[in-house]
């Protein structure tokens, strides 16, 4: 698969895209890398974020991976070009536990009209981490 | 289906683990319907909820949705249990947008372990719904 | 949502893709009845389609499920266009027994790329169904 | 991960519940490989398989998908017991051509109660391999 972006200035474009985000300065999170077809977020921990035991939240979980596989996406657009998020899946498989949660997602396809990514949480404590979700998630790129 | 309530306090037992959520106190989520095996949530909107054109962020959608059938689950559970989301499917297929978000869930599979539910998400402007997500879930019993 | 279809011949359209489908033939599926943005397929039971209890395979269901929804959204399509299905996720909420499977797929969101469609499929014996399976499906058209 | 079988005698208990399903041998699916929490699955082409362009039905992508999962999560369990499929999610990103599919499934968690694997399936042809499907999937684990 070709992972060629098709902008010089993806790096740029992403994060003015992620910075217009209010939900993500809300919660908290940060872009930690980025390559062609690869984005990886952190999110620390705050209460805020948490459910019934204090875990981050199902809700953030799903929020940090649908982010993490739409900005996958969004490294290979050229230019005036914006990724929807069409739809994903997301399986919980341990508690969101840690002092950040991290995010990562790569395309899997890259299509002219629909990308499929697949993203992975982790919950890290102490520089231990726990995988807690996977995900398959369908992006459609339009214009910006 | 049988959607008979295995407790009587099952609206006071939704709403106590609803409010230890900090998560849905951050978003700002409110039970507006509660029924056994139904539930309808309320997410009015506010700036630190947007994406990039100013709607409800996606991961918004996808929270709201995973809470509310996750609560549409619940309200079926003996005193005693809580309901893990195991995973969930959504598809985006309007923009989240409106004065608030509406969520509804409602159980279409209750077994011993496992239940599954169905759920759309409106943006209601001037009382006007739009359906702009519509999911399924997976959800486990669990000691609490 | 508006369900008038592209094609005054969208039955006999339906009907022809239908049938190059050498796989519906072997499996043994038939239209049990088509409207715009509705289809229902029946599947009667053979052991060649069992699992190891006798039941209808998890890959029949899947595969009627498949069918149900792509030709559903294939009923609103005009003239040289075809239906691809993009992704499906399902749920297998009970045994697939029965004299026959019956599959309802009915289209939730027609765009002018994407289409989605919520799918339920049953297993039918002397009269009575029983769901065993609900699913949600994206579809995407493309020039035949 | 641990994944240690839980039988010696994994691999027999494996092939018996696979030859207990018509579907598999009405398919023509074989076993090519079965280790610990893996594994693949051939399935040659013939003409009974096909969708509209020759091309292997989604249906029967679905189900090789759906199976290579089972089996990898059975391939885990003790004696005495089997999987049942909860759910899966599939995306098609290419079409299945080839001489034959190949499907691979690989554990993620495996859980008492519940099992994720994760499931690609390829197009092979003349030794080139084609990805054409991704897929994750939730199984539950029962007393035979």
């Amino acid at each position: 698969m070709d992972l060629t972006p098709k902008s010089e200035n993806y790096v740029e474009l992403v994060q003015k895209a992620f910075d217009t985000q209010g939900f993500m300065k809300y919660l908290g999170v940060e872009i930690a890398e980025l390559r062609p077809g690869y984005c990886e977020l952190h999110l620390p921990f705050k209460p805020e974020l948490d459910q019934h035991h204090g875990y981050f939240h199902g809700g953030v979980i799903g929020s940090l991976a649908d982010v993490s596989g739409g900005f996958a996406g969004f490294s290979l657009l050229p230019e005036g070009q914006a990724m929807l998020t069409v739809e994903y899946k997301l399986n919980i498989i341990a508690p969101g536990a840690g002092d950040f949660l991290k995010g990562t997602g790569r395309v899997v396809k890259a299509g002219r009209t629909l990308t499929v990514t697949e993203i992975d949480v982790f919950g890290v404590r102490d520089g231990v981490e726990t995988q807690c979700a996977t995900a398959i998630q369908t992006l459609m790129a339009v214009s910006a």
